[in-house]
């Protein structure tokens, strides 16, 4: 068998329909579905500063390669990698040095902000005394810092590696859990108009599945290995992911299918659930926006990293 | 440990809350919840008749004795048994026999529709020919039948025993397929509004699970032993039943949130999709409501019962 566009020996095949692919052919339909994500859905604009969430891992690089590759030449668009560094021994320090020469060699800026420098203690020494689920307040205090940090950068978009098993997978936990309203906040693009507390998020890997990213960042030699993160215990999201994966095995395409039922009802849901977001305040310690008087970001600040 | 409303030792755990009941505390929590979703939802108006879809199964037969129970002795409502006798060997001669039993306990006239009387063979005979999957023409056939015997018997309302987890299925084909716009189809109480063509739908038992509607009808002794059908190839929904319950025993409660998350969105789906509704035609030959100018029972009369 050669591959469906010419006469190479395949290297992958594609999930959501029986096509078959060689490298350079699967690279080739990779970026341009990148680039249809990011015109059909207005993802980038003139003028735009774009501030790309970076981990080193396999999405983020990826992202962080395409959009440099696609909008880099433009010289009224700027881009910044912004990285996270929770503190996580014999982890996040490999990551961080990757990112480092990673960023050099594309010359695009990297910014890193440390939990140490912003909350006092870094995230292995917040979990000697913190015995809950790391990934819930690792969660909250980095989506907290992106966010922050996006705005003192003064970034016009928020950029993640998010894909479309991620995104099937948070379709359905919220779907199983009755959380609605929360799913009204997902989709390509994201943010609440006229709301200048929020930037507005953009996910230009959305189409692509978990196997095809892995794919185009091994086969285009942006990393040769990556680790994951030590900490991680996502129970609720391992067991959709693993739900979602088997019907996907069994029905091909189903993942798309999942993500297209929900691009289908998302303006119904932003419509209905946009009356919440009204409600959204201000935190009275730190301003940034919040469903509560005090945002979570400060309740774990006092409750648990200064205790 | 006891039943938790009483001191009686309990014979089942409910499915979405830590609540074990002795049989008769949960007879009454089951009768409780059929009352609640026919007030909740306004299944049954005053002057109603009420045609009930029965195929002697746990389902159907359960709902039969409730709304016998419920409204039997209200002189304005008028019940009627409806079962469609497909024609199946060494099944559903056999619960059609039961049927004519437990109505004639109940004094409930029931009518019996044969295809072999309206289509001219029985399913038996069809299958001699057809080797598609059974349960797509059957199914066809049997709806066709049902809304047009209901219509017939002058129905204002055709009950049908679908569970929770009947519904919880069907929500999570139509989403996994992103056939949304059949979701909107779905419910407590279904119909199109001012369309005589369609007697409206009314699922008593939509909030009760599968578990819990099988144990009713064993603990009533309402019947004492049941045969699923031979044909039976659902692939898809046992794909899907297998992945919710999985997902139901890690996580306890799941089918309940998949339900209130389609309800949350019911009216937008109706809403959204009723503009279809507008497109549906009468076929061409037997006049029924269909999508396309000849329905599918009359395109599959031509093409395989005639043939």
């Amino acid at each position: 068998m050669s591959c469906k566009k010419c006469i190479e020996s395949p290297v992958i095949k594609l999930t959501n329909s029986p096509v078959s692919l060689c490298k350079s052919c699967f690279i080739k339909y990779f970026e341009k579905k990148v680039k249809k994500t990011i015109s059909d859905y207005k993802l980038i604009d003139k003028n735009d500063h774009i501030v790309i969430a970076v981990s080193g891992g396999k999405d983020s690089t990826s992202l962080l390669y395409l959009i440099k590759k696609i909008v880099g030449e433009r010289k009224d668009i700027k881009i910044t990698a912004l990285a996270i560094d929770e503190g996580i021994h014999n982890y996040r320090d490999e990551s961080l040095e990757f990112l480092k020469g990673f960023c050099k060699k594309l010359k695009v800026n990297l910014k890193i902000v440390s939990y140490k420098e912003e909350f006092g203690k870094s995230l292995d020494e917040i979990l000697k005394t913190y015995k809950g689920i790391p990934c819930s307040i690792c969660g909250v205090l980095r989506r907290y810092l992106l966010n922050k940090k996006a705005k003192e950068l003064k970034a016009t978009k928020l950029a993640t590696g998010h894909n479309l098993d991620d995104e099937a997978q948070s379709i359905m936990m919220n779907y199983c859990r009755n959380n609605m309203a929360i799913s009204a906040r997902l989709g390509p693009l994201t943010g609440i108009k006229k709301d200048e507390r929020f930037i507005p998020r953009i996910k230009p890997l959305y189409f692509l599945t978990e196997k095809e990213v892995t794919s185009y960042a091994f086969l285009k030699g942006l990393m040769d290995n990556f680790k994951e993160c030590p900490n991680s215990q996502q129970a609720y999201r391992n067991n959709i992911r693993e739900m979602i994966n088997d019907l996907e095995l069994k029905i091909p395409g189903t993942k798309h299918s999942i993500v297209n039922s929900f691009l289908e009802i998302l303006p119904l849901l932003k419509e209905e659930y946009s009356k919440d977001s009204k409600l959204i305040k201000s935190c009275l310690k730190c301003m940034e926006p919040c469903s509560q008087e005090i945002c979570k970001t400060c309740i774990y600040i006092e409750t648990v990293i200064k205790s």
